[in-house]
């Protein structure tokens, strides 16, 4: 597990002055991402406020040196994956580096402040990519109560099925379609059959959802062969960000059966593009929720305590919806649910040892979703699935309209924050696209 | 779909003499793969009888001009992916200034068989790789006898799903763990319960299984949110090979509910090195087996005249084992079964046309699986579930040996050929590995 050190100090300021206080993006944050400036080649960079560190840049001024400058270097092509292959040694040097030059009582500072022409990118004038190039994306299950929610459908008496519990549930999807945020995704076509109907057809989705997930970063692989064992599972695990595993329900509900998702889900997918690494998430540790009385205890390949004790994270999530009509009255993205981290019922760390555990090789760049992060109650449900009740209710928003699944030129929005008393709160930016 | 042509005739004889009348690489096969000779690096290769033709050594003795040479330049690297994604005319010209170089009666004999010390490695000094990055691995579940006897298990009296016969049914799997032939393969480790069990316990596979699968190797690949047509899908498809999906039959009975196989699956797939093109299986395309009377006719966007009548292939399919037991006694492998690629319910072009119906982009080295490839009757079962009825039945081996899942330090081999009369048979060489 990663330290607290003074990188997470709240007292800290940056000079960017619109890192000061910034929602998402202050000093004690610094997470990674791969964007291109206005004229110029995709590369690694770290946001600072409404600016973007630039890695090469800072190379090219030789402001690294040793670990911070080997873990540097890795970050600063057009994919991250050389970096999250560091062990967590180059990578926090290269935070506390970061840290550093940034801080507004660096005594370096007159002399960097002088480079910022070279080294700050305004955000608004930058694109972002996908952080690094994903070998593998597995979608977990670990949301309990989208779990439940769902299973409801298919057994109202049993609904989670009897392996819930012991196995952190996941299936393989397709990393190929994932896209950054910001990239509008395709209506899917696909062949579909209500059970009201006869026989499928072949047309445009008509249950088009979202599901709110954390994209989950795998740092330093193993392997194949050779389990990771969870005690030290947490150092494969590079960041955190947000994940939508768009979801066309009536393709998935037709497909699924006997050997799981496909079509329903890889027609596209939209992740953030910034990770917010282990290091910066060190103070938003807390312990995993303590499972209902009767819950079998995990097998031991599983469970370990420190990953018991420290192994979750306090991440408040919110889903929202943004619509023709609200925009036309100036409305603000209508919220459809607020969840938490601490709804999943299985750690990164469970599922990091799970996924390796018969041998299986991960990779630094695999990416995992959690699993759909629903709340208890409807306040939470983090799908439209679950919010209409499989289109059988009507959430009417701000501006009149109503709306059972995603409509064309919806944008769906996902934000998260870290907010902890002694600690300065950090956001990890938005997961947002439309539907065209 | 790829012409029949002079590079196909059965008279045709190579100047390499170990390609005359070879029962896998004859002139007319011309398979590629990725190789290492003794001393050297990977790169791409030609089968001819025993030897590798280099094409690297083929473009640095300027044997190549034009399209050729377009195409030889592509295959020459460690992976076979820039050659994949060309279309069909430069892999056609290469096709066929191969077979001119290789062909007896050239009139150019004199001066490429001098160059032979150069052109040519002897394939037993050589090492194999995987002839492609893959971007992605789908497994299919085409063998409807497969799905079928799975299926018994389920349900006797609906063993197939009600999508089915609509849907060419497939769930992704995991390309990193995909191993060329040779290469052992470690016994899984899982979370397993048997239904006679109270909890589950975690420990090595007790139901280790193989299945006798095609490999299916994609061309040129997609945009994100355009499909490809099926009257066009067969242009996407690169070659065949063989394909071994390890199964861990009591991980996946265990954590397949209710998103389908991983764990069971993904620590580890056996594929055959060298890759039979489009234009070498073109005199082995046969009409795509009538559907019994009363089974739905596809969906359009899965439908295509000229595909149902020449999409399928004739590509006779053997599964066999060796043990130390056999070895002993000095006995050959033992065939475990017998199937044809005629057994799959559905052709290559519609697993492509579905794959990208919904838009999901496909890429140049993508894998597909063809699902476990079974005959009608036992003497064709392509797994040891379906052998051994899941373990209640049996198998006596020439050496005395029984089995009913494989044990450590089992062989599997699995061989295809293609034959017709006025044709040169050809074949697919091996896909084999050992557990460990």
């Amino acid at each position: 597990m990663s330290v607290i050190d003074e990188t997470h100090d709240p007292r800290r300021e940056s000079w960017v002055t619109s890192a000061k206080g910034h929602a998402e993006f202050p000093i004690q944050n610094l997470p990674f991402g791969v964007f291109s400036p206005s004229r110029g080649a995709p590369r690694g960079g770290v946001a600072i406020g409404d600016e973007i560190f630039d890695l090469r840049a800072g190379l090219e001024a030789g402001l690294f040196s040793g670990d911070a400058a080997r873990a540097a270097e890795a970050a600063a092509g057009a994919t991250l994956n050389p970096l999250m292959a560091l062990s967590s040694g180059p990578r926090q040097a290269l935070r506390k580096r970061l840290s550093a030059l940034l801080f507004a009582d660096n005594p370096e500072r007159a002399r960097i402040e002088a480079l910022s022409a070279q080294l700050l990118h305004n955000a608004s004038d930058c694109t972002m990519h996908l952080p690094a190039a994903i070998g593998s994306y597995t979608d977990f299950f670990a949301g309990i109560h989208h779990a439940r929610n769902g299973g409801m459908r298919r057994d109202p008496n049993n609904p989670l099925s009897p392996n819930y519990k012991y196995v952190p549930v996941a299936y393989h999807s397709r990393a190929s379609s994932v896209r950054p945020s910001g990239v509008a995704i395709r209506r899917p076509n696909g062949q579909r059959k209500l059970p009201s109907e006869d026989a499928p057809s072949y047309g445009p989705c008509r249950k088009l959802d979202y599901e709110l997930e954390l994209a989950i970063w795998v740092g330093p692989g193993n392997a194949l062969g050779e389990p990771i064992p969870i005690a030290r599972a947490g150092d494969h695990l590079f960041g955190l960000g947000l994940f939508n595993d768009w979801s066309a329900r009536d393709i998935q509900q037709w497909e699924s059966q006997p050997l799981g998702p496909f079509l329903g889900k890889n027609f596209g997918s939209t992740v953030s593009p910034w990770i917010v690494t282990t290091e910066a998430l060190a103070p938003f540790r807390v312990p995993q929720p303590a499972r209902p009385a009767g819950d079998p205890r995990p097998l031991s390949h599983l469970w370990d305590e420190t990953d018991q004790r420290e192994g979750a994270f306090d991440i408040a999530l919110e889903a929202l919806l943004m619509t023709e009509g609200l925009g036309a009255k100036g409305l603000p993205p209508h919220r459809m649910s607020a969840s938490n981290t601490t709804d999943l019922y299985w750690t990164v760390a469970q599922m990091i040892a799970h996924h390796s555990c018969n041998g299986c090789n991960l990779a630094a760049g695999d990416l995992f979703g959690s699993g759909t992060i629903s709340g208890p109650t409807t306040a939470g449900y983090g799908s439209l699935m679950e919010l209409s009740n499989d289109g059988t209710r009507e959430i009417t928003l701000a501006s009149g309209e109503t709306r059972t699944f995603v409509e064309d030129g919806d944008e769906v929005i996902f934000r998260a924050h870290c907010r902890k008393a002694g600690c300065a709160p950090i956001g990890f930016g938005e997961c947002r696209a439309r539907i065209i």
